[in-house]
């Protein structure tokens, strides 16, 4: 029976490679390896193929096939009967989850520092960092990768393994912290991003949709900004000085009052005065005018969804504007500022006061013009104080993680909340392990968490793990481009350990790169199933010899935290191991000598060459008096340069910086290198062509 | 003491009238005539200034004062000490809310139908409906309002109060449904929207901000197919037919397979195929060309943000676009065609179907186009799976609320959700109330609650409950004009016999439509203190000739539950009367028949004349097969006719139809007469300038 279904797999032609589940019992009745020679070949092609016995702790499936297509992706086939086809959804779905705030008293919080939102999420109150004030920190652990193949070679899966292992398996206090991904690729065609196999955060369905609302409050947020820019851009220019004064301090009972925002830009503009009948009217023109120069907004409008539509539109063109027509763009909500300042911030009085810094544009006169300027920015925190609570989930074992703050890596520093680790330092205990993912690969990730997140928040790192696939490395050697949704050239699927030791130089640079900062690091390779015991062998010794902690195999998408117990007990020695944290530069340094550092440090350049537009701003911004803060640099991470077709560790190159913008509340500047995409588009067939509700059970389906 | 604190209060310049609220045992110690005169005559400007003993009884706020603007709004002014001044957020925080799980408990929900939304918002679960399915359903009671100033009459208010009135102090069960708020008005010029003074749902600014996301969800949904109609166009115009058709049916494995959308749409072309190979070459035109008309484009993106600058803007200006530029706007969230049929839907199922047949534009060949071609309707139910379950909060004396859907009151149907209304009055019981709010007056929100709502949820209303106010009146009867913000004209309050009886006629009008349904009409005329008792009961006399069941006057703004008493126990009579609920007209009737019955005999139009365009809409829907949809009037809610200057009860004029829309995943056809704005600005000054948080209480301050 079992290999008539097998038989009937390796024929329906949308399965492109699948695991066999079988039941405990079964190894005594079922020959295993006629099973595993049952597989067709040309259905073995990214090393997903495997048998496994009796792993489904959770549920009641019976045997299972988990089909998947050569990238990675999973496509959903129902099939009834005893035979269960699973997708990650499946898996995610096959485990009944604990109560959520079952999860929260496991995990020491106190009732009333939990906020329920329905059965399988919680926000948690930023309360408990308080009351846990003098509890020593856990281990802090970093997840980041080599240069990637389009593919992803899947950090968010090892650091939900690597939890689940060094938990159930391993006996420690642990917590995940991770990103809460934008919606809009969810239906464009990304999918969902839960890590993935058995090792996924659940439900992965609430995960991927709104979770408790915090990416739409940034919508709301920012959007309030945005009308308002253009708002008082239009009744500047429609009213004299007199009558915006009168509007913005409306009498009331014969008298004016300023708002407490309206003192505070009075401050900022030198007039200490408090009483709006002693201004002089130059006061009053240089307080009631923001007068922006519309050719110098940076902030843009942003929806959670994939419209390309919105990349550039001219908006204001309806006659109540009276001509005042402006361009513009929207962006994916993930790359708000807002996004990036949640991310950053420590505290509720700290987001309120980055959120009033936030520069949306320059006036005519070269003076920076703030949130506080529009007097928008107390509603932003009021818009904002329930997304700054973390939320609780858990993993497909049952372990803590927190879902907080998704900015985007590139123009933003792509790294979840600082405040989810902080509680969760806390609640793991000095014993414990809190491991957080840095996103894209080491050198734009991994340091930015260390030069931006770390310099932030205080906290310091104790190990740095970083994964590495033989896929990639083969890539990095100079296999055949990869490429989303086209099968693998056999180069990948067959031993070649040429191209695996010629790519390795991608990897012994990223070991480089983290040496920087002082932090030991465990080398974890994430083993796909074609993947030879050679090929993996071959990568850990390399590893070891160019510098690294320890170097271990694993395979936690197919087994969950068992996968990954050797990965586990190299990161708890590495934790004991001596560590000497520094960061890469000085923020005091000229803005150019800090770019300039981490191109030649990180990136292996020569040098870096400002275009004009650059230097324009290295002036303004030094100016203005934000030279000094931390540089997010802005870089494909398909790379180590700026040019994503040049693989391995490329050196002899001059790194072009095109443009430089300023997040002031958030706390950095972003160098532009190249041209980043900030609104992704639907392709012809989006992956919600797939997406539909069961109405009979409320289940979700096609959303992998 | 106290006087001294009244004349502080009457010196202060922002406050333009005043409650003042004094302890029980102090009226044996202070001379209360002596404080009412303290009042200074020009603090008295809205009747909301009198003197109160002893009635906070949940909170411990010792005296207290609660000021107001003319317009009914309230401005925040902290204050420290012993005297306390109070606005709607103030009042609303005074209360300590039952905990959200012991309200659903008390009420007869099972813990399995709720899911906590923190400690104050729930979400009940659909299933409730299926448990209760034997139990009899409750009195229904609509609240409508007779033709409103720009103030406003206070139908929420009434709503709450009645609720308060009916529940704790007439000892029924009952439930009030309300509809959500835009936050778009909220910092804009509006504020919020829970009610007021001591009949509101608490705590106010959870209900006035994200609530539990709805509004958001319906966000994403809409932009969702926004951003798949122009990807669409953009695809079909780049490629050739076959191109496409291999996109949209994509080669795996070696086969193509249609997904369960693309058969229905199959299905709707006439072909029943389902093997894509077997396709003809005309069927593969057919299928992959939704051959949209972008001028026929009726689906608009959306943002619940006043944002006047997206009233018309051009879309696709990137080169990515490659000069597919057009025309285009952003409304406000809630008048999105999904906001209405998540009003108007009756199951998780009925959603689906609903949200698979809008229809966003027509193709080039008169066809028209749904987001079921557009293969994204799986999608919007899976985005719109929490949205449907309606959210439970409390009025401040601990009545249960839902507050659920919030359409806009003029293109849309402007009533809270049918689901809601259904669950509700299966709570409550045969014995008990639900008290639901029309918006507008009774020949908009009423009309369209009994012709469109109540048709698709089968519900008949025992009573209509019409609130009219003296100031209301005097301005039908010729008043002058009533503005927000500026002081009333002392016509409004000083006593005037002779324009309340002039004003009646508007009065007895809504009385007249409310008999066209057959259900019995309470009047409740909501005081204002500078009302006098000879004008209150000249209307209640008037109301009771013109064929009202009753007419009783009410104080529950200042007294609660308490002073809305007696409106209670006439909704209690009433809804014991006899009642012959019809509808107006009958759906099969041709659109311009059934449009010129509800401007005949509700607004007292001679005629109806349709404008090119409109007529050109009638003709299309009717052969497209939308004919025979209720009707949905976007008229001005400020007079009966389509002149928002024409007051009382006009007649012998001729209303001009503009224009036809169709919502028709929602079920109606929705004539426009005049112009609709369709997303508010924001002013020189808005509301968000006194917004702000207090970090360290975390407590939201400047929100009305």
């Amino acid at each position: 029976e079992v290999l008539q279904s097998i038989r009937e797999v390796n024929e329906n032609s949308s399965v492109h490679g699948f695991i066999v589940q079988l039941p405990l019992d079964s190894i005594h009745r079922i020959d295993t390896e006629k099973v595993t020679n049952a597989v067709a070949p040309e259905k073995d092609v990214d090393g997903l193929t495997s048998i496994n016995a009796g792993k489904l702790a959770r549920g009641d499936l019976g045997d299972c096939f988990i089909p998947c297509t050569p990238n990675g992706c999973m496509e959903l086939i129902r099939q009834t009967g005893w035979r269960h086809v699973l997708y990650d959804i499946d898996i995610s779905r096959s485990c009944v989850p604990k109560c959520i705030d079952r999860l929260a008293r496991e995990i020491g919080l106190l009732s009333n520092e939990v906020e329920l939102y329905g059965k399988t999420k919680a926000k948690v109150h930023l309360e408990a960092i308080d009351r846990l004030r003098i509890q020593p920190d856990g281990k802090y652990v970093v997840v980041t990768g080599i240069t990637p193949t389009p593919l992803g070679e899947g950090k968010s899966t090892t650091t939900i393994g690597l939890v689940q292992a060094l938990g159930a398996h391993l006996n420690n206090n642990v917590f995940a912290c991770v990103r809460q991904p934008s919606q809009g690729p969810t239906f464009g065609i990304k999918g969902g991003a839960a890590g993935g196999g058995y090792s996924q955060v659940i439900p992965m369905e609430e995960f991927n949709l709104h979770l408790t609302g915090d990416i739409h409050a940034i919508t709301a947020a920012n959007n309030l900004v945005a009308a308002a820019i253009d708002a008082r851009i239009f009744h500047e220019a429609t009213q004299s000085d007199k009558a915006l004064f009168n509007r913005l301090v409306p009498l009331s009972g014969g008298h004016r009052t300023f708002s407490p925002v309206q003192i505070n830009r009075l401050k900022k503009l030198g007039i200490e005065k408090s009483d709006p009948s002693t201004l002089t009217e130059e006061e009053i023109t240089r307080f009631a005018r923001l007068d922006i120069d519309p050719e110098s907004i940076t902030w843009q409008r942003v929806l959670d969804t994939n419209d390309r539509f919105l990349r550039k539109i001219t908006i204001g063109q309806s006659p109540t504007e009276k001509g005042y027509t402006r361009t513009a763009q929207f962006d994916i909500t993930v790359a708000s500022e807002i996004m990036a300042v949640l991310a950053l911030t420590s505290s509720l009085e700290d987001m309120k006061h980055r959120l009033a810094k936030m520069v949306v544009a320059t006036s005519r006169n070269g003076e920076p013009v703030t949130t506080e300027d529009l007097g928008v920015c107390g509603a932003l925190t009021v818009l904002m104080r329930d997304a700054i609570k973390p939320n609780l989930m858990q993993t497909l074992e049952g372990n803590p993680v927190f879902v907080h703050a998704g900015p985007f890596a590139n123009i933003a520093h792509g790294n979840s909340s600082i405040l989810a680790d902080k509680i969760a330092l806390k609640l793991v205990g000095p014993e414990g392990f809190v491991v957080t993912e840095a996103g894209f690969g080491a050198d734009i990730g991994m340091e930015k968490f260390f030069n931006i997140k770390c310099r932030y928040s205080g906290l310091r790192p104790h190990v740095v793990v970083l994964v590495a696939t033989v896929r990639a490395l083969k890539m990095h050697g100079g296999g055949p481009s990869v490429t989303a949704g086209m099968p693998l050239p056999k180069e990948y699927t067959e031993e070649n350990l040429e191209l695996v030791e010629k790519g390795f130089c991608n990897l012994r640079k990223q070991v480089e790169n983290t040496k920087h900062f002082g932090v030991p690091v465990v080398v974890a390779v994430n083993a796909f199933k074609t993947d030879t015991e050679a090929e993996l062998q071959l990568i850990c010794k390399l590893a070891k010899e160019a510098g690294a902690f320890d170097a271990v195999q694993c395979t936690h998408w197919a087994d969950g935290g068992a996968g990954a117990v050797e990965l586990g007990k190299a990161v708890q020695k590495a934790a004991e191991a001596p560590s000497n944290f520094r960061f890469l530069y000085d923020t005091e340094l000229p803005v150019v000598d800090k770019i300039r550092i981490i191109a030649q440090k990180i990136y292996g350049a020569d040098e870096i060459e400002l275009l004009p537009e650059a230097q324009h701003k290295v002036h303004l911004y030094t100016k203005q008096g934000f030279g000094n803060l931390p540089i997010c640099m802005a870089k494909t991470h398909l790379s180590l340069s700026h040019d994503a077709e040049k693989k391995g560790a490329p050196t002899g190159f001059v790194l072009p910086v095109r443009d430089i913008r300023a997040s002031v509340g958030a706390g950095f500047l972003y160098p532009l290198v190249g041209t980043m995409p900030t609104i992704p588009g639907l392709p012809t067939r989006p992956c919600f062509y797939d997406i539909d509700l069961e109405p009979e059970t409320g289940e979700v389906i096609g959303l992998f």
